[in-house]
């Protein structure tokens, strides 16, 4: 019985989904009409956020959980489609409680998990009002609900650097746990790690303790390599861009100037690393003489010093844990969308993690999330 | 002593390069300015490919077979620079001897793997002329130099489906083995596998038992995450566009039309697949029913049906070979490129598969690839 009673399952990926109010309760009322809000569409009697004057149909982004899958594809079309775990922090908790899990790390939905869509709309000052707002909404109401079983992410207003070490100083010093970043700024027309430009909030972040959050897709990245393939295509191939930025950012200077910067990779999967960390290593040996990269230490090192993996479930990585290193993987249940196994989480990790010696499963599943964010081993 | 001397190492991925007489001694006179053929640019000293009047500088593409790593980044510059192994079939047998390799499969440098160079330029009728030069060279040339040691490897004017099955046809009764095709025709700005474009390509290579060789970047997309990333990360992630195509493939109904058609993901590594294989299942079983993609055939079930992988190192994938299957896994040595190993690819092969049992390491260094090309077992 590797996965005991005694470890408490600490997931690393989650969504909330902000309620109607998150955003309006939180400006000035100047901002009431352009802030987000829910509107009926009186057509069709589905419901969408409202920001900007533009509309943005997913109220609830693939928020399936409790649904079986023969229902997936239906997204839902109202909050009352919806569990009530899915914006309520009382209700999640007992969706956690169902699921044989601990604590959660929340990314928000409507805001997406790096905060990209506040990088939409002409107003600056709303936008940063907006940000302001969730990562608020976050500290203060939804991680309030349960402070030692909701480690608190925030986001930040990507449109500007001197804004994001200020929110990073603001809401580290409220409390956060974590920086919901762009899994790869290229794709948003920001510029790219090897610019120099993000240097401050990496400076900001290590001084802060937050690992940067990189959720798969949060990019905008979607792998769709032939136009007709259906969705299967591109849900199975989510982790290659989890996999282009682990090299990116591997063959950069960024880890090497800020030894303590932690990279998270939500919903990336781990059964791939072995692989590409040997990839990435032969590539090094061979090509390191006649370019610009780091010539003294391994890429396979440098990243057993900064990153750390996430899974729902993935046997092929458990199995090579050795090559990716123990103590870089976390576990994780994305609720509420489609590749959660909630209710089922822990029975599932319990049989997934029945042949691997109980100190290694204790670190997966809680003991590296706890480190990583910071938490301690308080317990209640 | 696993890799015994009884085992003759097959490789599925190596490169020639076509000599400068290749494309002129084969076509017409009139087109004898129009053909491929080597010019000297005078102000530099350099050599290049001339072709329907413009100028393709690489006349090697990466051919540093015998170059110490400190000298990679030097892209040969003429003929005289490079190993004549690369151009020469009797001084490739020598090398292939230094490096105790038997037999290889080559894919040709100026058509590049897939004949795409050939798709470009006006003239239709000179181009198809040049698929069939650099067939008939590799058929009647280079491989007749030892035709138990040599795979013969074709490609296909990719612009005319029906071309393409006349090509195959012809070829296949002069002896081919294997078709080099694009890993992903959508970059190139041909139709997906998904649109029936190239049933009957596939029709008439699976009638002649022909496997498709599908090289990575053959499609010409190169990963590069970041403008200004150094060569190391798109080296490292070339895996990654093999991954694509094996998810986009598992999906799609061809596998399904074309039971016996055979895909080889040339380069493309084996390590990543215990992974994607899973992640693939696992959205298959969630997303199968409300989508249209094959709801009988899970996706690991039809790759081990269908497709091998390649690898030239690959401790993570040798690991975890019963995830992959034994059989759907076969040994490359990517002579003259800067991935190989040679002179030292036996060697190495031999270190990597010492803990493995033999008959597991004589299917993976023999006896898959003389299945999959249907090479029969005389030996000489």
């Amino acid at each position: 019985m590797p996965l005991t009673d005694a470890m408490q399952l600490i997931s690393t990926d989650d969504h909330l989904v902000e309620h109607t109010d998150v955003y309006r309760e939180r400006v000035p009322a100047r901002f009431h009409d352009a802030a987000p809000h829910i509107v009926d569409l009186e057509d069709t009697g589905a419901q969408a956020w409202s920001y900007q004057g533009r509309i943005y149909p997913e109220v609830a982004l693939n928020a399936v959980a409790g649904k079986p899958p023969e229902e997936f594809g239906m997204e839902p079309m109202r909050f009352d489609d919806i569990r009530a775990g899915c914006y309520d922090p009382i209700e999640r908790l007992r969706d956690m409680d169902l699921d044989g899990t601990w604590a959660q790390l929340n990314f928000p939905t409507f805001a997406k998990p790096a905060g990209t869509m506040f990088l939409r709309g002409q107003d600056r000052e709303l936008a940063l009002l907006c940000v302001q707002a969730v990562n608020d909404f976050v500290l203060d109401e939804w991680c309030a609900a349960a402070p030692d079983r909701f480690i608190p992410l925030v986001v930040l207003p990507l449109w500007d650097v001197a804004g994001c070490v200020d929110e990073i100083e603001r809401t580290a010093a409220k409390g956060a746990k974590a920086i919901g970043f762009p899994e790869h700024p290229v794709p948003l027309k920001l510029p790219s790690w090897y610019t120099g430009h993000w240097d401050p909030v990496f400076a900001a972040a290590q001084a802060a303790g937050l690992p940067l959050c990189l959720h798969f897709g949060s990019s905008g990245r979607v792998p769709q390599p032939s136009p007709e393939a259906p969705p299967p295509v591109w849900i199975s191939l989510m982790g290659t861009n989890s996999i282009e930025t682990t090299a990116d950012l591997l063959f950069s200077p960024v880890l090497h100037q800020f030894p303590d910067l932690r990279i998270v990779l939500s919903e990336g999967g781990v059964g791939w690393m072995p692989w590409l960390l040997e990839r990435c290593d032969y590539t090094w040996e061979r090509h390191r003489h006649y370019t610009d990269v780091n010539r003294d230490v391994r890429p396979s090192e440098l990243f057993r010093q900064h990153f750390s993996g996430c899974f729902i479930e993935d046997l092929a990585g458990l199995r090579a844990r050795d090559l990716i290193g123990v103590d870089n993987i976390t576990w994780e249940s994305d609720y509420p969308h489609s590749d959660s196994n909630w209710p089922n989480s822990r029975t599932r990790l319990r049989d997934a993690v029945e042949d691997i010696p109980d100190d290694e499963v204790h670190k997966i599943s809680e003991l590296n999330a706890r480190r990583l964010f910071g938490l301690g081993m308080t317990r209640s």
